[in-house]
């Protein structure tokens, strides 16, 4: 994972909601904030997405090609697991 | 909208997200990171529903029960527009 | 809501589930049965959308300019509720 | 993957989709299709989710364990793009 490329991105993402305060402190209409906050979670979705990516050609390699099978069963698990959470929503 | 609880909620949503900065910082475990992000993005989407709740029963009965034809149909149609960017994903 | 468009949209989800359970019968490869599957969940949110598009510019109208308070608030609660669980999800 | 209980699944979600065929041709109240609507995304999502499950723990070990490269990244990179997909919406 490239780490200051996530921060980078965690930043804006911070910045962002931050504006989003601001604007509920200035009376926004509701329809801007719930605009803001579709992209807010848009940009998690990129950025959750990028995170897995960076995982299944790194971690995920080393523990399937590895010879513990409790911990290849553990990441395949948590792979399942993230995605079941993201698809069911 | 309760404007205080909003706020509150947003300020939530940013320490969260700056949590997770740390936790980049300090090399979490990917699947941490993704699980923390899926949180946030939850917590977001109740925040959303919140506002939309908010925003039909004020902004929405005052356009509809408005004689502004095209006021009413703006407000209807915003809402349309968010509930599909919605239901889509 | 237009019921004849209705009816063909959901028809066509029908025969497209119907196509995956043949792919599953003739060992089809499971990334090819999960884009298809996410296929089938994004018309079914246009399909969603469509109809509450529809209900927004009918029912709700018919109760928010009504003079029954509980039948319009029912309307509102159920907006709230569907888009709740579109949002969270 | 368990062809006879996915096969099984995707029955149930057929006549699922059957069912509201019926209910709008019966001029069902717009918010019970949309939320029988909601609850095939759902269904769909868990089977989506399960089929995932089962290819990680077959294909994806095949693929990783192997010595084809090439091979071994098409399957990571098919993982990466359905995941995000889902993460995204």
């Amino acid at each position: 994972m490239d780490k200051a490329d996530t921060i980078k991105r965690l930043k804006n993402i911070e910045g962002h909601v931050r504006g989003i305060e601001r604007m509920v402190e200035s009376d926004a209409y509701c329809i801007d904030l719930i605009r803001q906050i579709q992209a807010v979670q848009a940009a998690l979705g990129k950025l959750n997405a990028s995170i897995l990516d960076s995982h299944i050609h790194s971690c995920l390699i080393t523990a399937v090609r590895g010879e513990d099978m409790a911990e290849r069963e553990r990441v395949l698990a948590e792979i399942a697991e993230v995605y079941s959470l993201a698809a069911q929503t």
